[in-house]
């Protein structure tokens, strides 16, 4: 991925779309076929051209100070023949944003690639865990019964929305323009954009200034940040599960792996931490990102230094993000056993809610029914015994509910519609 | 949009679901059909009992610290039959979630509405002003001639993209759940949910932890970012166009409008201004919303806080936001003489292109036609000529192109392409 | 606060500007004393006027579109003499921005009220569990032991370092301007804003534009926030506390609290987790208001909009969170009991880095002390063995440590230094 | 200064600490003088071997996923003496977090030193056109004239508010920590820190959990981010006021520069189009910052991944946005005749407060002399004359300001404070 962003690929790219309108320029006889579009296919192809191009580039810059006057320059000095037709009647952005939206929905294709890896780890887990109990929480206290398997499908299901938002802003940057200065075709017809960006698989800006319009980068940004909330999330279940007391997770520890330079004995989560530290950088990138939608004019070249840190940095840490997320997940260790103690040690709290709802059916009212279970469920926790035995000592549910019915209604299967909820999903292809 | 968002509204919308919820219990014989949901629904119906209504239950939520516990307490209170029933063996959320997504819903549907007003309004501009010359900026200076109809085209352009990206997120937000305590259907089986939101026009969460997740929301409100950004560029259009060095736009000024407490001659542009801050503060509220996915476990409240603010003013400020810019479209000044002076006032440096285009067509090496026209343009630019005049004093320019044929190369139209673009686009019907 | 923030008291605080301006330009002899400053003193003193002044003032705007010159209008005809010298020779921003700074202030000063009643919070319960072990917890593993004491020091620590930073900005905050359209006393000589401002108990702005500069204010949002990061911090650190499994401390729970609709058994740390979702919007409010520094020229309107947010809104938020957490913390349930529990439930493995330490001590190499370590403490994590008790068996480390010296060297009081660290620590008086 | 943020940079750092620490240790007989210390200075003053460490601990990094313990082993490796007495009793972050503070206390101090480079800068300019008159500006359009002078003294007030803020979080960040793995000096006595820090320049943290608290580096890169937004005002006011139609400002161009690969006779505001795209990137940094205040009990690793982009981007790049604003504005352009022609060239509206407050002065009521000043200046404006013109044809104005007064009260001269204000100011020695 660092590769894309490097600048030996940033000048092959500006070549290639230099080719492109070249080539289109030739097939519409704007430009006289003396060579130009296959002197530049040669270059392409040629690996150890473009080696030291970035340097040469760099020496000419520093009389230009600008960098495509001084990558024309290096250019036209390259080619064999027709250097004088290079970049004819078109402006830098013609070439820089249509470069732009190639490497930006590359990098976004290996987004995707990463991001379908870890749905499809997820999917797995959620099926190998489907029926593995696990206390479900909420507020970090203990709500009801659950399994591995769902948390992992609601993780599967987020990567899924997510994957859907992506396919979207591929979609929406996969636009180029060869549109001149202002947007408006002052120097070359439209029909050498169409068929230039045509050769590069892009569309055309349908109205463009002298720039691709930025909210197609804001809103692929956004969803960079979107899929950075879902590692946080998922970081954050396995951080807290992790927790020595909770122990029902463990991120992946390698043989020769050391947690800790003075405490030799621990296994720390700190691939799940990174996580959450890159979610929080990719907000910022994209806010960044966003407030480069509102240019002047025709433009103004605010986005620039915005877009030299934004476009590589979001990509490639969200692109080895989502690699470590999987790794995490592939390897990650559940404890079956310490899930169940942990189910069972703190108790049958969680019956409440059982409770509550048999004495409204029996036609208790609501709010008399909540005093009674809550009496019942925070003595039993305070004491140590268990919803079940302090309700039998509470005449007024026992009136209501008789004590040999008791223990038959308290024994629910809070899990009995997980298949109903799988059968929802498919794995990807 | 505020009463959308007041506590009155929040209460009937919460009913509306107990209501839905309990009429699925009742047509699944879950609970006795003793009448709770025809209670519920003339509840529904009688807009008087709401005015007190949420008076009451900040009383009782004083005792409970639990705003749907208060709220259930009072409706059991108020309807005629089978209050034991209300909230049958649901969870707070399942009702809390289920009317926010029916709440943002209709906020997002009244933006939507805005927004095609505005984008209606900008289509009616860029047609009136279709072929107005206007001089294109890039960097705030001089770059070569387009018209306004383009300008205002670009924004419908940007518009339309804003109306898809809304279109997905209310179709992101469209979904409710009844799944209980940590999204598992404890209590409540499957259909339940799928008949009682069937009745509220929403579509089931497959997988939900306790509540909807967060994504969604996020989503939603980084488009009302993408749209906020949208105005600012407006804004900033409009805003440098009313300089009074430029004075080619003007805010509509009401008569009696006064624009300066010391300054009685002044009118600002003050609307767009207005737009431009609001911008800021939506990315605001977008950053705290997305930092909100990211909860623990099945749930934690820290989201609810946040949206307590996010959501109404995020949703209310930019509905208010796209009515103001729309009347500011509606009625802007367009100085069409000012504009064609400004584009005459300061020489023919736009035909800078031209010239340049031209060298290199007749076979001169780009580097070297760069150079000669620079130093054509610039000597014309500090010497108050024109590039015309100093060209035919460039003796290398003029042995390339002689003397009489360049004044009719010079003599270009920029804008010869604005029919093709237009066709692109269809208005909205 | 809300109070603060309310129209009623905006045009209160402008009119108390108003009437300063007009005394110093009486007592300068720049108006004639004919009863202006006198006139509007007592329509300050005059709780029952301003009760009807803010819709007033809203019908004249719906005509001047400018709420100074509305309210001007409206003031012009309240006042018994004068009326004509009113706003002499000032501008808008004089009056609104000298008016911000006084509320601004106020606000702040009620902040930096509960920040310390925070901080003398923290302070007596460092003092009260001063030596109350706990386990410490990096990456939410347990590392080593410490004390409740130590970790509410540093919570005190950190409300320390935001009273500093709270201190600074309202000084920074306290800055006024009369100085008229573009800030050079165009109209009104120097000593007529050293005089107002004197009255006002404000500085003058050393060199204003129109308005004080905004980065006054971004610095003061951004103190706000910071203070916010540090409610989350304890915010975290009560809610990973309170899990169920750890259980070390609880917030306050009132009797008739009820803590879930479903699940009547259930003790949240809601407050806590507002806190949570607090700090993020403080940062959404400072993002907003740190853009609003750079304004065009002599000034542009864009920060107003956003103000008209971030200030009230940050300010009684945080106003209200910092109240919340002072009775969050008053109260807390400290479980000693299970901290001590936990504290010895999970073995000695802490006792590692002793180990280690005695190793290198003795010579051998910290590599190779660091894999001998290892190798013990996880070998008695994994078999529910002490570090103490796998030590022994090792070879290599009793040929390092006798055997009889082990129980010893493993006998270490962590918390030695606490009164150490206390000492560097004074209370708030 | 991307070289004090290379990774053999961040070694030699890390071995500094590490030398301090066993410096002090040996001076407080905690480990026997065999000469470590001294073995490490001569490391840390051999140039030439620091030059492949970072490649030998990247390796050794593939085994121990651990940054700190990869280090540690590579230089007990390479320490003739005493090798396995380093690090002793102390933990990563003693080393990691202390270096930190040496590390970004160097990169604030070289900011500084830029910062108070543009300081003078914007104080000479001021001083040198202290008297040019030029337009002022509110919301764009033309107010009240004003001075360059006195435009270039609010860019170096607040450069001076800056350099205090900075000097303030150059001291907070100035601390450093050796208190172990929880902060309570378990394995070390607060002596060795003393000791160590001491050498280091540094102070020691009061409390400390495993790390030094975030809120210092937060604060830090707050304060960075309001430079930022300061450069983006510098920023704006030059890119607004070299726009083509205003021309009183130019970015300097280098000879040989090029400005548009496709319009020779651009010379663009580039530079300042960078500092505000600048401005951006600091406040997404600062707010990933900020969001890491907030870690788990006595430390997670999150905030890890944030510094590793956030500590060396954000100084880095302000670095070079101060320096390069500083050649901005050394060798800017201001063109005096064309800000006077400006100033002219649009009449005489700014006048309007002038008559205003002349007409208030003789008695009309405020209300009425506005609106017989608006209708003159809105007159002279939409007609091409002068307020002086339109004021003597209006009856009512005639007869409270004789004409032969009019001519002499509509000579003011806006700026005759300027040496008052200048003189609250003195330039940086």
């Amino acid at each position: 991925m660092w590769k894309l962003w490097s600048e030996e690929e940033k000048f092959r790219t500006w070549t290639k779309v230099e080719w492109a309108v070249a080539k289109a320029q030739e097939d519409l006889d704007i430009i006289p076929k003396v060579g130009l579009s296959l002197s530049l296919k040669r270059l392409l192809e040629d690996e150890e051209f473009w080696k030291d191009f970035p340097k040469k580039v760099e020496e000419r810059e520093k009389i230009y100070d600008h960098d495509v006057l001084a990558f024309l320059s290096i250019l036209e000095e390259s080619v064999e023949n027709g250097g004088n037709y290079l970049h004819f009647g078109i402006t830098s952005s013609d070439v820089v944003d249509t470069a732009n939206a190639l490497r930006l929905r590359k990098a976004l294709l290996l987004i995707k690639e990463e991001l379908v890896g870890l749905a499809k780890t997820l999917y797995r887990k959620a099926q190998r865990y489907k029926y593995t109990p696990v206390m479900g929480r909420t507020h970090g206290v203990f709500a009801q019964p659950t399994t591995f398997g769902l948390k992992f499908l609601t993780f599967y299901s987020e990567a899924l929305r997510n994957l859907e938002r992506l396919d979207r802003v591929i979609e929406e940057i996969s636009y180029g323009k060869v549109s001149g200065a202002v947007g408006n075709y002052a120097l070359n017809p439209p029909e050498v954009e169409d068929r230039a960006l045509g050769m590069l698989g892009l569309k055309a800006e349908p109205v463009s200034t002298q720039i691709i319009p930025r909210d197609r980068f804001a809103a692929a940004l956004n969803v960079l940040t979107l899929i950075g909330e879902m590692l946080e999330r998922l970081a954050i279940e396995i951080r807290l599960s992790s927790r020595t007391e909770t122990g029902e997770l463990q991120e992946p520890f390698r043989k020769g792996q050391r947690g800790s330079s003075a405490m030799p004995h621990k296994r720390n989560p700190i691939k799940s931490e990174r996580l959450t530290g890159i979610a929080r950088l990719l907000r910022g990138w994209a806010l960044a990102q966003n407030k480069s939608v509102a240019l002047w004019h025709e433009r103004d070249i605010s986005h620039s230094s915005v877009e030299r840190f934004t476009l590589p940095d979001s990509t490639t840490t969200l692109h080895y993000a989502l690699r470590l997320a999987t790794g995490v997940v592939e390897n990650l260790v559940v404890n079956e056993r310490r899930a169940l103690e942990n189910l069972q040690r703190f108790g049958d709290f969680y019956l409440s809610s059982v409770l509550l709802k048999t004495l409204t059916e029996r036609g208790v009212s609501r709010d008399i029914a909540y005093n009674w279970t809550k009496e019942v469920s925070q003595k039993a926790h305070d004491s140590g015994t268990s919803i079940y035995e302090e309700a039998l000592k509470h005449e007024r549910i026992t009136e209501t509910i008789p004590a040999e019915e008791l223990s038959k209604i308290l024994k629910v299967d809070f899990n009995r519609y997980i298949d109903t909820i799988f059968a929802r999903f498919k794995p990807i292809p």
